[in-house]
């Protein structure tokens, strides 16, 4: 007997979760902004933007662009929509809105401009309590899902059962499911990932090898501890929790999205390390890369960190302040070990 | 004013070692077994077989196919052949050949058979004490060093200033070095990664895809380290030193050789996952892949080790007992975190 769960979002990300979903039989409430795709999805079965090759039992799908009907309409809600839209998407909602709803979070970053996590920012606005909340992670490119070749996903939660229960919706053939308490932990990881991402783009647009790449995604996986260790270490002992950072959502997404040719944020690394600027590379891939903002995001959070993160601080000074990418990776390559 | 370097190899990882010490204008003394190769190494300043790009000031050069003589003339001597023919190759030598000799393997495996690390065989052979051995480890492909694309060693020694001194021969425009004390260390690494990437040839051979990889290798790093700290548990207490596992000579030379196209582990692997034979596969590369010799030598160990090595087993079993591929990583998915 299947859940009502609802989506918010209709990119490839939030397409894939909508075919994991369907694939097992649960009913999906999916929020679509655009008219015409929800006209395409209803009569031709199918996503015309994204993913197009899944065709969806349009049975288990009622499609809506009434976030508020949505939301009222499902137990879990899943938001997959960029962060930069997250605050505006939801503004028709009111306070009381995701009262008793179990909100899973598939966005890869922060809010720009408050910089907050999105466990953070719907405390503020819904009174959301942590253990109402849930993220999923990676290593997973959307295309791989539509072709159902095997992969993982991790689903953290405060509470290890809710989290568990809420994985078993998702498990299927093509998909494994890892549960951990690391909710917090899991979200930096993910925002992380995207900005060495973009630097591993630069770097191969800037003809560095194979053998330096590999030292550069070792020195981000070591960066991303770092940061993490000390952001922690200035929280309340009671929000520390063990990230096990071998794991497939800290190293594995990190390489995924490093190496892959589907990841969009290395495309557009590349880009920028092959001279475009921002705004053509932008223009060029007609897309939102996440690590563009997050870069941002991380920057002013480590402010108050102060975490030693010379990768991150490189990206973030090629892509918001015009440093030369060459002069950026010269003084990186001292760095590394 | 430049040493003397003895290299014991002609083979791509040789060259590129021979090519790296003679820009730096150090005087290299040769050991290549073919006479043609030899002649045409003096003639056209060029190997004929491995890095064919690469050109010599042969001026720097002695080229000889008589071992000892090559020891006798070099204060350094670096032993680049398969771990397979190591012993064969030193055989003409006396027992005390290397006294005082400074020995640096540059070699990625251990002592088939035996299945003992370099330093173990050549202290047994030679009487080398640990004091004089060091070992070279990568990220490196030799291809990227012959196109002179940056790339980081890393040089261990029991004696930190002793490897430093040893890295100072091959720091240039484009090759950095990194130091360590961590000489027991690297070797299983550099012999356990070979393995993995040809666990990671094999999947990419049945059709799994990049999410699917990347958490592949995420466990693969997991499962060095598990194998790692089980067997130093059960050494004398001197011999533990302190390994630094997101540094390139573990994390990075992981990476390059799980994903780079120019291994050969993951080109060997690849055809037994597309249904090769291991004969077959030999034949069509014309060449050893370090990784086949190592996962028996690892499996042998690891009988007395102990450690859960699940991938490792199951490489070993696909490549020695004629378990079928597909068989092996269907079972291996459950393992994954």
């Amino acid at each position: 007997m299947g859940k009502k769960i609802g989506i918010i979002g209709s990119g490839s990300w939030a397409t894939a979760l909508a075919k994991i979903l369907t694939d097992n039989e649960h009913h999906v409430a999916w929020w679509v902004r655009n008219e015409d795709t929800i006209r395409h999805l209803q009569l031709r079965h199918h996503n015309k933007h994204y993913l197009t090759s899944v065709y969806f039992n349009t049975q288990l799908l009622t499609v809506s662009n009434v976030v508020a009907d949505v939301i009222e309409a499902s137990e879990y809600i899943i938001l997959a929509v960029p962060s930069a839209f997250l605050r505006d998407v939801l503004a028709p909602l009111s306070n009381d809105a995701l009262q008793g709803k179990k909100v899973v979070s598939a966005i890869k970053g922060l809010i720009p401009g408050d910089n907050m996590l999105i466990n953070d920012f719907l405390a503020e606005t819904f009174d959301l309590p942590l253990e109402q909340y849930f993220t999923i992670t990676g290593p997973c490119h959307a295309e791989e899902v539509a072709a159902e070749k095997l992969s993982y996903l991790t689903f953290s939660g405060v509470n290890l059962a809710d989290a568990q229960s809420l994985a078993d919706l998702f498990t299927n053939s093509y998909l494994q499911t890892i549960v951990n308490r690391d909710v917090l932990g899991v979200q930096f990881a993910a925002v992380l990932k995207n900005i060495y991402a973009m630097g591993g783009g630069i770097a191969h647009g800037l003809e560095y090898g194979d053998n330096f790449l590999s030292v550069y995604v070792g020195n981000c996986f070591r960066e991303m501890q770092v940061f993490l260790e000390t952001y922690e270490r200035q929280q309340p002992e009671e929000s520390a929790t063990q990230h096990n950072y071998n794991a497939s959502a800290y190293l594995g997404d990190l390489l995924v999205t490093c190496y892959s040719l589907h990841s969009r944020n290395r495309t557009f690394g590349n880009m920028i390390g092959k001279g475009y600027s921002v705004k053509a590379a932008q223009l060029e891939l007609n897309m939102i890369a996440e690590g563009y903002y997050a870069s941002r995001c991380i920057f002013e959070i480590n402010k108050q960190t102060g975490a030693h993160m010379p990768i991150a601080q490189a990206v973030y000074a090629i892509l918001w302040e015009g440093l030369h990418p060459e002069e950026a990776f010269l003084a990186l390559e001292k760095e590394f070990i």
